[in-house]
């Protein structure tokens, strides 16, 4: 911040983009949004919409808490009669004149227009760079979350394995995962859990849908559980009854992928040669056109976050750094996607999940 | 749109604010965002990022799909070589110079400032009233998809109230429901369930925590399905063992609020008005300092979304506008909600849910 001039940081988060908030003050937001005000010296605030006092006061590790009436739900109520402060009080009270905002490539307008109109628009500037450097390695108690949100993980799968049949719905599917996850010590799911199969399994990015499962299709699950805010992942393509010889070749490849990518992932290396020697792999192997992104992504507040491992990637594998390693390829009748979750280490990384990597035909 | 003199009308939506996105697509985003483009002529497109073009495939009505690199997920990836337009090529295409952004208050600033490059700053204005004046009331088909997510919500409650007992945890309480719904028919549920107990049960807004319930204490519960995007919801408090008299005068007063609240809520009849008598009533029993908001919100592709009831609102209800009629009192030591599914109409209001409110001691 001091690098930056910055007077104050405003770590701005969301339902579904928790984590900043999350990170600084353990208050996660539903509904309304949230963001912690971190002032260069001195104590920070907790700022949220006028619905949550009582919500944040049993999760905020931080002691002050300030209402926002920008941070309201997006159905927009007056609350008549509520007294809010704005942010001119606010940043009179923490005599800020220059602010950064992390989340910046979600932050409002109407309420980056509201903080300019008190700040003056030239001394707001995206921080998101300032957060990213505390947050992209994790502490031993940060590492401990993962590993445990992984094995809760895995239990969700496990949960899959030993009751997936053919006519469960894909949303059914997921259902068993969320279930055995909830009741296995999760907060909640990392994300919304999905299966997608046969035409579906080509979705990089899915959402279960009332398709009933069938023999002879990949059945794509990705089950994510969440601890103290921390998400894993675990996800496996699965076969019920025959698999083609073709499918059986594909889904191997992406198998052999993420062996390799594991394997690549050490303290030292850079990302862009651990991409570009997995994707060379792939296109060696004739399925160069059935990459569209990776092959892996940071992990911690939220299962996906920066930074990804990709060709273009500007930085050096270090220490204490977790990801998601995440072999996802399709074409246009079918993918799946390999995934599991790491700790970069000196020499072999640690893997957290301990599940099996081997083409499940059931 | 003619009124507001806009070439075209982008509709924006996130993975917890799906809302405009689904209603004018049907598809629904998760990790990455997306928005609707509706010129004031031709047909719409469906724009969505790098990541989800399968997905919007699989679940989209409009046919033209564009990729834009500004809806990538938060983690943003660099996606290299992919070669995706601009702004400026889409608004080309559909001779946009005016546009409107509905679901302005959480586009983000960072797209905002792209889009006012493309267009001129003066040239990109607030639309959500415009949508607005579409989604406030509901087709048949709406209603149906409300009635089907009320039925599944029922059914969520039932498994609550079929096996809650002392020692489960608030998350196991809000997978019992969970799993139900998705069992029964739901797509998902309409926003994360959540159970709320003894000191956490003041909470407006909520997330299930690990706590373990206990009896003599409120057990909040607040459970809701959704059913091809509509979102319902039915919010009970519950009492293991013991109800002392103080508790049990609170919670009546409320569920007496609750039925005043759905008496009142007839076609023609000023909402406004509506707020200020159940407010009267809750203030003349002695408990006006419990009151946060309320008494309704509209309900739809959110479970909660624009318009409130409250004591100054300036609308009229009106025929097949739907509403959560949400009764949340809460003091220093304990809370609760009732909460109950209506679709206005002349004379009564048709009840969503069948469940008796009664104070529930178990």
């Amino acid at each position: 911040m001091a690098q930056k001039n910055l007077a104050a940081l405003l770590a701005f988060s969301t339902e579904s983009e928790p984590a900043l908030v999350r990170y600084f003050s353990d208050y996660w937001p539903s509904f309304e949004t949230a963001a912690v005000l971190i002032p260069a010296e001195g104590k920070p605030a907790l700022l949220i919409g006028p619905e949550s006092m009582t919500f944040a006061q049993s999760r905020s590790k931080i002691e002050r808490i300030i209402q926002i009436m920008d941070f309201r739900e997006s159905s927009q109520p007056d609350y008549p009669g509520s007294k809010l402060p704005t942010w001119t009080d606010v940043f009179n009270e923490y005599s800020v004149d220059q602010l950064g905002i992390a989340g910046w490539h979600m932050f409002p307008q109407a309420i980056y227009s509201n903080i300019a109109r008190a700040l003056g628009e030239e001394t707001v500037v995206d921080a998101d760079e300032v957060v990213r450097s505390v947050m992209i390695t994790k502490s031993e108690g940060e590492l401990n979350c993962l590993r445990e949100a992984a094995r809760i993980s895995e239990i969700g799968l496990g949960a899959i394995l030993d009751n997936i049949k053919p006519g469960l719905t894909e949303v059914q599917v997921a259902a068993l995962a969320t279930t055995a996850m909830l009741n296995s010590g999760a907060e909640a799911t990392g994300y919304p859990v999905w299966c997608c199969s046969g035409p579906n399994s080509n979705q990089a990015i899915s959402r279960p849908t009332h398709r009933q499962i069938q023999e002879g299709e990949i059945v794509q699950v990705c089950v994510g559980a969440k601890v103290s805010g921390y998400s894993s992942s675990i996800g496996r393509p699965i076969v019920l009854g025959h698999c083609s010889e073709e499918m059986r070749r594909f889904l191997q490849i992406g198998c052999d992928a993420e062996e390799m990518t594991i394997g690549l992932m050490q303290s030292g290396t850079p990302a862009a040669e651990v991409a570009q020697k997995v994707h060379g792999f792939i296109k060696e192997q004739g399925y160069g056109d059935t990459i569209l992104y990776g092959p892996a992504h940071g992990c911690g507040q939220m299962e996906c976050e920066y930074p990804f491992v990709e060709t273009s990637s500007e930085f050096d594998l270090t220490e204490n750094m977790a990801f998601q390693v995440d072999l996802f390829l399709a074409n246009h009748k079918m993918g799946f996607r390999w995934e599991d979750a790491i700790i970069v280490a000196n020499g072999k990384p640690e893997q957290l999940s301990s599940l099996k990597r081997e083409v499940v035909v059931l």
